[in-house]
């Protein structure tokens, strides 16, 4: 299928096509691409009125993101994508403030170190002490939300496992999109939307696992939360599109969860591909899916 | 598990086992599960203002469920469950008002042929000779919605196949509640949740299925949609438990809907039982739950 019913994700397509690198180039460094992440990410714009601060929570270098419709005591913790080697608070800002501003909250995205250099668990224990971070400064888990794209949608669920782990209080819930949840690449979409994902592969993750993993078993819960056993965890999110290599990951985890009894809401949003919510900007549909999400977390916060 | 944080449906379960009959009296007869479905659905309250009457739409027997928020045009297309076999319009008026009310609609809920008596695919024909009525007396498909619960979630489904086959224009959404789509019994769930579901055995749907199917295909994807091909189907809204047997249908419905680039929206609910949504007198998840739907329904009619 080459033709698409939704013009906009046709115009998101050819933007992408028009961007892929010269085969023939040496590929870019980790550096390289990790600077380009954040030139796009710091080059769009924000909702207006919306502030950025740097800052650190449990030790953990963040970034508060202070949208004009921000309520005192809602806070975000966001997790970045980028494969876990890749992305940052700077990357992910315009996303980062357009998910805070539909939900009436502050969002704290925090720089939890990426591989190669820093391998798994790093970035789960990061995500732990900035979580656990946010509590000790005084905030209530019932007004709390961890949401993350990509990786970090995988991230948000290693530490949902983690927080039931160490005893910690869950929080309302988890917004995850796209959510990368299992490391080992298993699921049948990988081969039923390889030709239609315009941007994430097979190859390319394995890849990126292996710079996670740096060894390490990838069927670890939480490094792969589709093995994870959920019970007693907070309502969960998932949001993915219909033309994800990724597709998989997110029917699975649906299933791992609703198997576990969590309050779960998968939404397949057609024709739409890997994190189109970031695509604001073009997509009238990634305005509707975070209008949606906003609704649900404002639904789920306790004040 | 035998302890529930909800109370309320710890009480519905205590409701069913007192209920559950005596394993030594001979099985009733069809006519004697009908009536007895039927008189539960006829005892029960509906809601306040809310009118019901006989009809026929496309030929079929059918009855109006008008709840005093019913706006002019707008039409919900029922198909009750009951395995094939069993249910009525008057079984699941109270579930239909509740819905309907909800949606701010009509509700004609069908009363479809059932097995023994006639098989496989006389229920599909009927669902569509009503929807075609429903089309002649001059509804717009945008303020048509199909809804259906257990078999009547399968059937509702496969009338999503079947208008496509036929080239008849799809309604606004489709809404199902714990649907039956896999005939094969093929689910993990009828495993993993055969001790939790105190409704519905793999042993008691295999019968069910003889009985509809007559010796016919189950893999016939108008018997059970999870073989089907959905591509170009409007939007669907699935609830289902966390303690059924099938909640692999729903999981796996959403993945092949999926793929199939059809909007899905899937809802698990926590502890929820088979169909729980018409224990609305007890359960306050099967007010949230229906009103959650009538949320999806209201944003999907056009009018």
């Amino acid at each position: 299928m080459s033709t698409w019913k939704d013009p906009q994700i046709a115009g998101v397509r050819a933007l992408l096509a028009a961007r892929r690198p010269d085969p023939d180039a040496p590929p870019p460094s980790a550096a390289q691409r990790r600077a380009a992440m954040d030139a796009v990410g710091e080059a769009a714009a924000l909702p207006e009125g919306c502030r950025h601060e740097p800052c650190r929570v449990g030790g953990i270098k963040a970034e508060r993101v202070i949208p004009k419709t921000a309520r005192p005591g809602r806070t975000i913790l966001y997790v970045h994508g980028g494969a876990y080697t890749a992305g940052s608070p700077r990357s992910h800002r315009p996303m980062v403030a357009r998910i805070a501003e539909a939900a009436h909250a502050t969002a704290v995205a925090i720089d939890y170190r990426l591989g190669p250099e820093h391998r798994f668990p790093a970035a789960v224990e990061d995500a732990v002490a900035a979580y656990r971070g946010l509590l000790d400064e005084g905030a209530e888990p019932g007004s709390l939300i961890v949401a993350g794209d990509s990786a970090g949608g995988g991230l948000a669920l290693a530490l949902a496992l983690a927080l039931k782990g160490e005893g910690l209080p869950q929080p309302a819930g988890y917004f995850v999109i796209s959510p990368w949840a299992d490391l080992t690449q298993g699921g049948a979409s990988y081969r039923t939307k390889a030709e239609t994902d315009p941007t994430i592969s097979k190859e390319g993750l394995d890849q990126n696992a292996r710079d996670y993993l740096g060894g390490l078993d990838p069927r670890d819960p939480l490094a792969s939360p589709v093995f994870g056993d959920f019970e007693g965890v907070a309502p969960v999110l998932i949001q993915t599109g219909s033309e994800e290599t990724l597709l998989s990951d997110s029917i699975t985890m649906a299933d791992v969860l609703a198997h576990a009894r969590v309050e779960v809401r998968l939404e397949v949003w057609p024709e739409m591909i890997h994190v189109f919510q970031a695509w604001g900007a073009i997509l009238h549909a990634a305005r509707r899916a975070i209008g949606l999400a906003g609704a649900w977390m404002d639904g789920r916060f306790e004040r």
